[in-house]
């Protein structure tokens, strides 16, 4: 019990007992692994009650600090600290998708990832959300403890309709589903239209958790190659014959991972198959706000008629936030409401408010421009690193956060990406996306990803030892 | 083009400007239904920038004032605003389950609630979440914009394995999965754990959304008569001899929609026949802090070995943060990782970070304590008033927030809540957590939403005719 309660400078009697053990712990009195004194121990030789102990004991463990270990009281915490994420094991395991995911996830900074999904953390919004949260803590009718609208929260709602609207997607606030992220979204719509053993139709390459979606709905996953003007139809008429397929899987906007579109004559040439074909479509549109020219939306053409729009904000302002929707003409709404409610209940209307504020106070369009504006010079300066090493882009996009680089004769992407592992950088090798794993030569750049000095030397290390 | 925009009083020109439409519609010099002037005429009308104005009515689709139809521009919102919901039809059809959620979920204070599923919303912690709101908001090492931790937020998942170790159930942080609220947890675990056809366990009366839930995942859902202390067991064991049930989703504590409660000796011979026809037990426990006197959890007795506990914040702190948890035996959790992820990729951090404030102030507890003894004099009133009525409820069970009433002889607890719909009283029936449709002479009362003199009064009058 080497140390003392000072309440100078703790706003409660339970902070000061916090600090005092904190501190006695970072002197080393209190060793990594060291018991702490039980409740009512400290409460005694303290002389405050076992509920201020408590509180101080739940503060320090909060904090990491301290664990708890059931049966055997209070130690101090024996893994240095870090800031907010458990220590994940590193597993010594074939590169898959999931590994991708699960580095990808990874918070330490000095790691560079130019094979992750996403923006850094520090090109987000983090101001514009703590402007809005505490604007959302004092607005007098911010709701807070109720559940919400079924369909989640309709100011958001009704703010995009108005913002698909401008991109050409006519879609009334009630015919839009809030979900906790777009993969919730593109979850609920293929729970709802898929029977087990019905055939959904991927890209070839695609987004690699679209495919875990299906097979965990018991879907047949049928590929087809993507182009960079989108699916080749031929091959999609083929396979629609024998395989008469309930959904379509995709990106119309910016691709992932190519980095390729959907064009105008594609997609009107898609959208008759799917007529003739009886099949739905399902647009993922999560990285729409990333273009700087808008490309039509299958949504748009067909007017929601055949076509399911998915979006999110965890690509341009928060990850932390988990907020997606599904826009869909009213009677899918009917039944994806009752299936939403069913599995998640209502949405989480405190990240729904906090985008609201954003949305309609300009933050959003400021952010999303400056946004734009930061990718394009990234592309530009990872374009010029791939030219260095004699890589060409596969897709002609001029666009977007991915650039899809298929590597030399007798390169494989994913012994690459073993290497990059052991180096401290993460790549996202092309079969991770590849159903048909004929990928294996290429390389997916997240361009705002990829601007550490030690991805080009390493690039450049590796290629030239046997181009 | 009949306002002024006046500067004064605005932060932003954009404010002022919709400060200035908003007069003219609160005024009705722009009536209800009215076109507002596009957005490039009010920008040259006034001498402001298009984006000003674009941000003027973005602003008011958000608070509900204007509404944007896609094709015709803006125009003033015809119906009176509602604080943040929109019109939902009261539906002329039977009461069912959904029936009764959504009539819940409706906000109009005024409408007496007693077959509502959880607290009025002014019992929950509004204050204390603004208060979390504002020290995140501020927090410098807040986690506002990246993806959390695939399990979740681990500061919370430390906190919880603190809390459920002072209920006996041991387990380690690292076996916790946070979801988005205990439906998305039964949902997530259910998934993982049931293939089509398997039979699943739920108790006749159970909460109406495990059969939802059930049903969606291709279940065959059997249901066992439910006794004041936990399912019958010679029923049970009769039904598994046939069936061979693959799960039994169940409360152990506090049990909707009886308020009885599975006993020690029936939770210890429960165990054994879950061993006897290898069986998983999954224990939703969200109603685990209405508790005075803590039952034991099977969790606890078996230690994780076949049961999966299951909770929630939805019901004591707020419904608006959608928060809940699974915690299992380790290797379940590395499926139900891998699930989670591949259906909702990772949880909201912010939520999180909320309730995580909340739990290591002390807060959350000393607002729990207060819950307890707001429902205790509740229930006692509630008890009060049936026993004016001649009714007594059905378990013996003396806290929690539900009391199960057997109507009188000749009565129809349908019947009887689409009369009180009708008289604006929204009433739970039996039947609609009856699986077998034989609990049609019962109602679940929520003593937390029956303080309305309206509620005692219409029963006095209804029950009287006939009685």
């Amino acid at each position: 019990m080497d140390f003392d309660v000072d309440r100078e400078g703790s706003a409660t009697l339970a902070e000061a007992v916090a600090a005092a053990v904190e501190r006695a712990i970072v002197d080393r009195r209190l060793p990594p692994g060291a018991r702490l004194p039980s409740i009512r121990r400290l409460a005694e030789a303290k002389g405050v009650s076992k509920s201020t102990v408590v509180e101080a004991y739940d503060r320090l463990v909060a904090s990491g600090r301290v664990r708890s270990r059931p049966g055997s009281g209070f130690t101090v915490a024996v893994e240095p600290r870090r800031p907010s994420v458990d220590p994940t094991p590193v597993l010594d395991r074939d590169i898959d998708p999931s590994w991708v995911m699960r580095r990808s996830l990874e918070v330490d900074p000095t790691i560079p990832k130019p094979g992750c999904g996403w923006l850094p953390s520090e090109w987000l919004e983090e101001a514009g959300i703590r402007r809005a949260l505490r604007a959302v803590a004092r607005d007098p009718v911010a709701r807070l403890v109720d559940y919400g609208h079924p369909l989640g929260h309709p100011a958001l709602r009704r703010l995009l309709s108005l913002r698909l609207g401008e991109r050409g997607i006519e879609v009334e606030p009630q015919a839009i589903v809030l979900t906790a992220g777009a993969s919730a979204a593109v979850d609920l719509v293929v729970r709802h239209l898929v029977e087990p053993g019905d055939a959904v139709f991927v890209d070839d390459p695609c987004y690699y958790n679209f495919r875990a979606q299906l097979r965990l709905n018991r879907a047949r996953v049928v590929s087809i190659p993507f182009r960079p003007d989108g699916p080749d139809l031929e091959v999609f008429a083929r396979e629609a014959e024998i395989h008469r397929p309930r959904l379509y899987l995709t990106n119309s906007g910016p691709h992932n991972p190519t980095g390729g579109r959907i064009g105008p004559a594609t997609a009107h040439r898609l959208l008759n198959l799917a007529t003739r074909f009886d099949f739905t479509i399902v647009e993922d549109d999560v990285f729409a706000d990333f273009e700087t020219r808008p490309s039509p939306r299958l949504a748009a053409l067909d007017r929601l008629e055949r076509v399911i729009h998915v979006g999110s904000f965890s690509k341009t302002l928060s990850s932390a936030l988990r907020l997606g929707w599904v826009a869909a003409r009213p009677e899918r709404v009917e039944d994806l409401s009752e299936l939403k409610l069913a599995t998640s209940f209502t949405n989480d209307d405190l990240a729904a408010q906090v985008v609201v504020r954003l949305l309609a106070d300009g933050s959003y369009r400021r952010h999303v421009e400056g946004l734009r504006r930061r990718i394009a010079s990234a592309r530009a300066q990872v374009l010029r690193e791939l030219e260095k090493l004699g890589l060409t882009p596969w897709s002609t996009g001029d666009d977007g956060l991915f650039l899809w680089v298929e590597l030399p004769d007798g390169f494989d992407a994913a012994d690459l990406a073993k290497q990059g592992a052991a180096a401290g950088i993460i790549f996202a090798p092309g079969d991770v996306f590849s159903p048909s794993l004929s990928a294996g030569r290429f390389l997916r750049f997240n361009v705002a990803q990829s601007g550490s000095r030690r991805i080009w030397d390493f690039l450049a290390r590796t290629l030239g030892r046997r181009g």
